[in-house]
């Protein structure tokens, strides 16, 4: 059965004493740039920095006592991997975090750091799948898989419910696309919350499969993505896609001009630090994918770990 | 006679229809670092993204309707010259803003962005000054100085009187030291509301009057500062170091290098956009010469206004 608002509402007050209530920031510049009032949810300033706190503690703490016992594992491009390991943590539970080798520096770190045991892998799907269905064989670990997982989705979607407590008017939510955990969380507590809220995801025109998939009506299972968005390199799952078809009013695609344009605005007018895979819907936004003329709309910041080494506007 | 906490106060009724209350923010990471918890009062997301909109826009409500009318005048290595363009577009009145011909170029887009007009005089204190008595003369403009005004004191005191609303318990507070303004106001309010709280500045070393100043008990009246911190290049005035000298527990200094360490910590860990000139309170932290161990610490973030394209830590 898939996920509900109840589900959503039930997941908040199990994470509500271990992540932080984010704060919501707005920039009269980009509001001037855009014709709207656009309030940021910054979930860069959430444990661990980014939303994935909020799935990953959720699904750690939904476990059974027996499947905490035996430890969890995950694949992540980062964030996950980091939110997992910073949860099990929290329960005094094992976690391994497959990583593919091409990740940020700062997100290893942050895995490490944060107590969890990393294994390298190389930076495709079937190479990670593989790692880790040979760690659940050989010590029956539990999968807790980014986005393709109800108490993930469930615990994702508690920022719009946030969102909605602080601000009952908005007429949009917009957060960005790629496997479609947070876009499914979203879309679930946004509409149960409000029905004729409006809700779209933004993703890199170099990994559109989302907006593909939407269009027309057959999921995309595969692509090569070319984008700066480290988050949102995946294609959804079956899951995902049937509560992003379900509950999503449409998908806006950016090109990587426009998410680096969006992401240098965000820092310079906004005044907090963002990862490029939060820039989609602002720059679909900019380059008029996504409406949102006189609306008051939420955006939901993803995460704020960025290596300050690579910044994409920095020419080398 | 002195700012007291009454004028603060006034202030802060005065001032709140047009400030955001801006967010408290705290990093796992950083606290461990520093063995203390602290609290980064956000003022990088202020109006005109620094605290200089509290005392500008206190200025320039508490001006008589005549003088506001001839308009004002001030000289302003940046923020304050952004924020009082605002606060006087928000009156509808004139504001001319005197500027050292090297301030970074976000800074210069900023104070004609909020309609004020620009004159540009050579990096010096001397230069500055002829240059707005010239304007004074000749237009009977009334001067806002940047720190050495009552009522710029008493705004700037504001922030320290949310931060304790917030945090009742805190057992410190810390901010940058440049002309005084900001750390006078923090004093006042923080020592009116909780005698028993302890108040700090934080200056570079390479523009440490403030520091000899109080050591000495004999204001320190020039200075060739050599600083990545341009909102700290100013040396006190009589009215400010008569104030810190009464109310303020002692002033730390920090390195070039350690700034730099700092900001980079605050922008990783912390998520968000901060300016060098916000960076000496962490710096001489984390260099020992503010001792916090165990404590409650406020810091003052005073503000995010920064050319990305000339990141400290960048080497072009």
């Amino acid at each position: 059965m898939p996920v509900t608002l109840a589900d959503i509402q039930a997941a908040h007050q199990r994470i509500k004493p271990h992540i932080h209530r984010t704060p919501l920031i707005k920039s009269d510049f980009i509001n001037r740039e855009v014709g709207a009032e656009i309030f940021f949810k910054c979930e860069n300033f959430q444990k661990v920095g980014a939303f994935k706190a909020r799935g990953a503690c959720n699904a750690i703490f939904s476990l059974s006592d027996e499947a905490a016992k035996r430890g969890v594992v995950t694949h992540s491009s980062g964030n996950h991997g980091a939110a997992l390991a910073w949860a099990a943590g929290l329960r005094g539970i094992k976690a391994t975090v497959v990583v593919p080798e091409n990740a940020p520096a700062p997100k290893k770190r942050a895995i490490e750091g944060y107590g969890a045991t990393i294994q390298y892998c190389a930076p495709n799907t079937a190479a990670r799948e593989a790692a880790v269905s040979a760690l659940i064989g050989e010590h029956g670990y539990e999968l807790i898989h980014p986005f393709d997982n109800d108490d993930v989705i469930a615990g994702q979607g508690t920022a719009a419910i946030e969102l909605l407590e602080d601000l009952p008017n908005l007429d949009i939510i917009i957060s960005p696309l790629g496997g479609g955990g947070l876009l499914s969380g979203t879309a679930i507590a946004a509409k149960g919350l409000k029905p004729d809220i409006k809700v779209f995801g933004g993703e890199p025109r170099g990994a559109d499969d989302g907006s593909r998939s939407f269009q027309s009506g057959v999921r995309v299972t595969s692509q090569t993505p070319q984008t700066i968005c480290d988050g949102l390199l995946t294609v959804l799952s079956e899951r995902t896609f049937g509560n992003i078809r379900r509950d999503v009013d449409g998908i806006g695609v950016a090109s990587e001009e426009g998410i680096i344009r969006a992401m240098r605005m965000t820092w310079e007018y906004g005044k907090f630090i963002c990862e490029a895979s939060c820039c989609p819907p602002l720059a679909a936004i900019l380059e008029g994918s996504i409406d949102v003329k006189g609306k008051r709309v939420g955006i939901i910041i993803t995460g704020g770990n960025v290596d300050l080494d690579r910044l994409p506007w920095v020419v080398k």
